[in-house]
């Protein structure tokens, strides 16, 4: 446990022992994981990470199942990171997926995980980055990252890939629609799953038309971009990334990012979307798009490491105590929120200055 | 706009418009509407704060319109808000939910608005229940909160509601598990909506089995607990909960919350929910629950906020761009993530102890 150089070791030839037992404490929250990560710092940044999200009911799981086994066909190993959203609270992990997973058992190249979601504001992407590097540590050509939803957080995680593959499906009703509002700056590879069922070339228009309207209206897609979200910059480089995208064979002749239907339980489709994902990353590595991407996507988990670092100022007996009663003052009307915080951000501060271990 | 005692007495007043600003306001990030909201903060408390979420597809909005018309038929007046959770970027609200609601488009006594989730760490939920208190403020008996999905920021959002339903759905395949895995401790109604279709008495079962399964288990409903989360305490106030529970007619004599079917789109089984839902009220003031889920919530508001507060310090150009130096250190493996936060946390500190405005 203590052995640090040997835990790397192991880690680095890709005992899957070593590996689960490692993303087990980093899932857990075991701070002394820190030693061992920070000495596979230099060995990572080799893999390709790839993101996979959609709503429930889209059919994620075999799809990522069905990716791993035509990366398997191409000759790479793949990791996947199976993001469980549900239980912030209990901590439980999706056996459906590992048993979906288990045509891979035997496979040494393929490395299935769950990783449960315990951690409050920041823990969350943090703890699916440290788990990401251990795997690419380990050599895995491919990373996949599945999450379940479109909620902020699952927007946050997959926004750590390189490349996101945004799925959608036939017939969920209206709520598809919360899908689409935000999806030019999401996606890099859109799928529409379950196509063999009705409507499935509706909803490849309307992801179409959707793209289409946010193209005229001056988004850059995500694909495009080094960023990946539309904040600082970054748009300047988006017709050069064009070039060299087409190049590639990804996306089309205005930039716009492929759309593709696939049917994963018979496996239709998925070599197209497969190849789209490479041509994805060549693009982004001839285009300098990709050092871009990881220059934000590093800028964003350091953001929020060091928000979870400051608010674990509040873990102290002490400032819990304190926090309980500004609470009290706030539910009984004797302070506002905007006094409360100030006073607790007071209190922590001065804290700090004095710090009494 | 500047004129705070004016704003305060048009929004104590229900003046829609007056309303509708102010939540712009809260939803723009606006720092100035904090004067407003401080200035209402005794005015509030006495909403009941309903919260409803699922999964997309499982037909929120549809039910929320006829709880809306079922509360109305009781001479409540009603608050919604629509939370959409897909657009961090763009910040788009969801048309079809307005569109959906315009049956109670003249009527004086609702208010429908959709918030969407621009912020970062701690800005969402933070933003939902300041729109809470604008909404209270302005004297609507119930507020109903409904956000799609069921990601770790939607539960968090949910958490800060008095009384949650948690609506599933038939058919949704497989990942209906990750519905299941938390829920004991995020719902206090639980609804299987178009319960028309195949499947949805096993649905009722399955969560039935859950519920049981986790009260077997030594866990505490959220609907028995102050908390709403596992975390400190509250256990003990259960079986109080649970008497003064009975005595109104929530849940069963094991203190297991209630499980309905409904079919929304006829308004088939609404009734019978809403019952519940103001059952599961008048339980939680008897018995105390109500302010001690409340003293949970303002705490956890508290948290958040100052989590926001504190990551502010990275928004002077100083402090962006050492992080992004920070981040260009960490892609090109000169410092691991670790040796980049402590850095990047002692300037923040140091910026703080000599503060150069």
């Amino acid at each position: 446990m203590s052995d640090v150089p040997e835990t790397v070791r192991r880690i680095r030839s890709g005992d899957p022992r070593t590996l689960a037992r490692t993303i087990s404490r980093i899932d857990d929250g075991d701070p002394s994981v820190a030693q061992v990560l920070r000495a596979l710092h230099t060995h990572t940044g080799r893999a390709h990470v790839i993101g996979v999200t959609g709503p429930p009911g889209s059919g994620k799981s075999t799809l990522v199942d069905k990716f791993v086994g035509e990366f398997r066909r191409r000759g790479l190993s793949v990791g996947v990171l199976a993001v469980d959203p549900s239980s912030p609270f209990t901590g439980g992990a999706i056996l459906g997926d590992r048993i979906r997973m288990q045509s891979h058992a035997l496979d040494e190249g393929v490395y299935i995980r769950s990783l449960a979601t315990r951690g409050h504001l920041g823990g969350l992407s943090g703890a699916v980055m440290e788990a990401v590097r251990v795997l690419d540590a380990a050599g895995f050509d491919r990373i996949l990252i599945e999450t379940v939803g479109v909620g902020q957080s699952e927007v946050d995680i997959v926004r750590l890939a390189d490349t996101v593959v945004l799925v959608s499906v036939p017939g969920l009703g209206d709520d598809i629609q919360v899908l689409k509002a935000g999806i030019m700056e999401i996606g890099d590879v859109f799928v529409v799953n379950k196509s063999d069922r009705d409507g499935a070339d509706r909803v490849v228009r309307e992801i179409r038309s959707m793209l289409e309207t946010a193209l005229v209206n001056g988004v850059t897609p995500r694909a495009l971009s080094g960023a990946g979200v539309a904040d600082r910059g970054g748009h300047h480089i988006a017709s050069a990334a064009r070039e060299s995208a087409n190049a590639h064979g990804y996306g089309d002749a205005h930039g716009l990012p492929p759309v593709l239907k696939t049917t994963a339980e018979t496996g239709e489709g998925v070599m197209p979307v497969v190849d789209a994902v490479e041509a994805h990353r060549a693009a982004l590595e001839e285009s300098g798009l990709l050092r871009e991407r990881r220059l934000r996507n590093a800028a964003y988990e350091l953001r929020d490491a060091l928000g979870k670092r400051l608010l674990a100022r509040l873990d102290s007996p002490d400032a819990l105590a304190r926090l309980d009663a500004l609470a009290r003052d706030v539910v009984e009307r004797r302070r506002d929120v905007y006094d409360a915080v100030d006073a607790l951000h007071e209190a922590l501060s001065l804290e700090e200055k004095h710090p009494r271990r």
